[in-house]
């Protein structure tokens, strides 16, 4: 039975009149208009998610690290993200907190440092809730979170205790990562938005990176303006106003991608539905094949993050193997035993297809696409097929995810947008359109 | 007084039998061939090295990190460095050893992990001997590294006790990395081959990476050959076969560069030297000019490096400023201070200048230019100028310095070669075509 909480409003403007947001609830812009108008603190808000985490953490599971102490005792610092709660997914150190990769290899490590991401978060005001469970090296073995919406079924992964929190009203803002599709297939499971900017745009100092071709650190939170607020704070990068009134309606490309086959009836029903919800608000939609060199890239895809994901994890293999799961010690094996060639060659293939993608989406302001194949997966031992997030991840452009309705087992779907390399703020304002379009 | 070891005669191929060589200074090719041939064995060798480690560290300092004890009792690995040591940036963590930055912040560091490039060199059989002195998080603050040829110079850095221990004769083969010019320059001040492989060869997993963008792991080695030899074995990748004879004579792009301006009298005549040495061996040498964008992206280098370096830092600059040196905490305080825009701006510039480069040098093999703008400083406060490096750093090729000779006070000059992305064996072949040429 799903459990449909008052959160779930928060994705559908349209009702919200119809129930009280609980603070908890909250999205990070909505609290901090709300203390700077004098009707809400940042301590009631950081109080309010702890309360949350309270009540629904032995069902989610979202924690790799958690304790509520710490974060009472913090003081909010300054900067733009004064006294905001966010989550960080545990493949990025915290000197405070531990940080063990979602392997029992790195059981009780304590970095001596935070990772440049989460100093960037400090800096910026944050104050770091505890860290978010991560598939085993943000792989494919899961962890224990339960999806927010329906406790049966995966989060998706493997930035799911990041996408969990954010859906359960543990923190309004998460750092995800993404090397095929981390953060848009956790965050589509999970009712949230999920924004992986272009390729580059947070340094990755102190995360456990696996692919250096693919690894990209971005952000999980309820609105797409509470993305553009945590992206802007901690890089200095001007994301836009996404809710700032478009100047006009949107030219998107309809992209079904090479893996146009497995989508299931409910994701091919929402792309129909969302098609026509942005042409009914004034967008042009029109459905695009993307040439060959995009699916050859895609298939290049595996090659270059195991080969690469095998190098990175070199010492682990030759120390601790035996404390890999099977499945991921199999595909270090299999990466580890291809001719080197194939990295070079696979890397070729990405280059190409991000030379051809300009011109495969000229005259056109962003890629609208699936973010999943379907719902979030029933059973928490499979996090979800990455299918339709690879290529944009390879890509290195940016894109988004924004909830769009619920599919035939009342799990939420959502819908992709894609840009390109560097239009990351252009991009959240299309998503935002759609995402308002779609209703 | 310069010290002329025989070592130096390593380097004069065509002088070689006036002295005998000492096992310490063996090339890990000859003493891998030696020891197949019986007249060697992996013992002595290293044994050699900790001879030569107990006469000199006390004066050459090339060291962070080093216990003779656990190299003794260390036993040969399989693989196609079996038994050859190997000296390790100290940037880089090693499992078992301190890693420790150049910096007091980091004093006593214990990783609990190998990075991906020592766990492959461990794989390959190599033997690490210790960590070398690496300045300040590899930015300009030295450490007491000692030039060998002459103690009273720099050896150069940032990866100054590698490039001043390969040769010292501590060890055959030593891991650099290099943001701006940290492997070519100290290499051609020690007298050693440094190469810098094309950007992304080795991965970086286990590295104090400063500048995503730059941030390239390579190595320096006494020859050519052994430089193919230890990027072939850790990599996997075909890096040639640089003593083999060319089928023919390079076609060769002589580049002063945007810093022309810059180059010692002895480096001006130097390149004279050495574009006539290669002509009278059959090369075609042609001065080539680089369009603007080249002097474009130079001009960029110094904003992605530090403003890069400066998010990387991050818990650093906020948790332990006082314990940076002054001139690192001013250059980081710069980056952080500057608008995002210009990392945007800078990166784009490196791009353009990437996209260029085959045109500019189509036609010819390999770009020939100077290593560094002259002999080693005086002194060990300055490790020297990258003037002459990060370009061909920031256009993620390879690029490899080869001894040539020395300069007015007796210290090794180097002449530089780069070359397109991906042809790392190519350019090796001619760097070593170049080096016999030159004599």
């Amino acid at each position: 039975m799903p459990d449909r909480t008052p959160r779930l409003d928060l994705r559908r403007p349209a009702r919200r009149h119809a129930l009280m947001t609980d603070t908890a609830d909250m999205t990070a812009t909505d609290a901090l208009a709300a203390i700077r108008a004098g009707r809400l603190t940042a301590t009631d808000y950081r109080d309010a998610c702890l309360d949350r985490i309270a009540a629904r953490e032995g069902t989610i599971r979202a924690f790799a690290w958690f304790d509520a102490d710490p974060v009472r005792r913090s003081t909010a610092g300054e900067g733009p993200l004064a006294g905001l709660p966010i989550g960080v997914k545990d493949v990025i150190d915290t000197a405070d907190m531990p940080s063990q990769y979602g392997s029992p290899i790195w059981a009780g490590h304590r970095p001596r440092s935070d990772a440049g991401c989460v100093a960037a978060a400090r800096k910026a005001g944050a104050v770091v809730m505890g860290k978010t469970v991560t598939t085993e090296f943000a792989t494919r073995h899961p962890g224990a979170t339960a999806n927010p919406v329906n406790p049966g079924h995966t989060p998706g992964g493997s930035s799911s205790g990041s996408a969990a929190g954010v859906g359960a009203g543990f923190f309004p803002i998460a750092f995800g990562t993404q090397t095929a599709g981390s953060i848009i297939r956790p965050a589509a499971y999970c009712g949230v938005v999920g924004f992986k900017p272009s390729y580059g745009t947070m340094h990755r100092a102190g995360m456990k990176v696996m692919s250096e071709s693919l690894d990209t650190i971005g952000v999980m939170a309820r609105s797409v303006a509470d993305c553009a607020l945590a992206m802007g704070a901690m890089s200095g990068l001007d994301f836009g106003a996404p809710d700032a009134k478009a100047p006009r309606a949107p030219r998107l490309a309809l992209v079904m991608g090479p893996t146009a086959d497995q989508a299931a009836p409910e994701t091919i029903a929402l792309m129909e539905r969302a098609a026509e919800a942005c042409r009914r608000a004034g967008a042009t939609v029109t459905a695009v094949t993307l040439p060959s060199a995009f699916r050859e890239a895609y298939d290049a895809h595996p090659y270059v993050m195991n080969m690469e994901s095998a190098e990175a994890l070199g010492w682990e293999m030759a120390h601790a193997s035996a404390l890999l799961s099977d499945v991921l010690r199999e595909r270090m094996e299999w990466g580890a035993g291809q001719n080197r060639a194939e990295l070079v060659k696979g890397r070729a293939a990405f280059a190409a297809a991000r030379a051809a993608f300009p011109a495969a989406i000229e005259g056109f302001d962003a890629v609208l696409c699936p973010s999943a194949p379907g719902e979030a997966p029933e059973g928490l031992g499979w996090t979800g097929d990455p299918v339709f997030n690879s290529l944009w991840t390879l890509l290195h452009g940016p894109c988004v995810t924004v909830p769009a309705g619920a599919g035939p087992k009342g799990l939420p779907l959502g819908v992709q947008l894609a840009g390109r390399i560097g239009e990351d703020a252009a991009l959240l304002g299309w998503a935002r359109w759609v995402q308002a379009a779609v209703g």
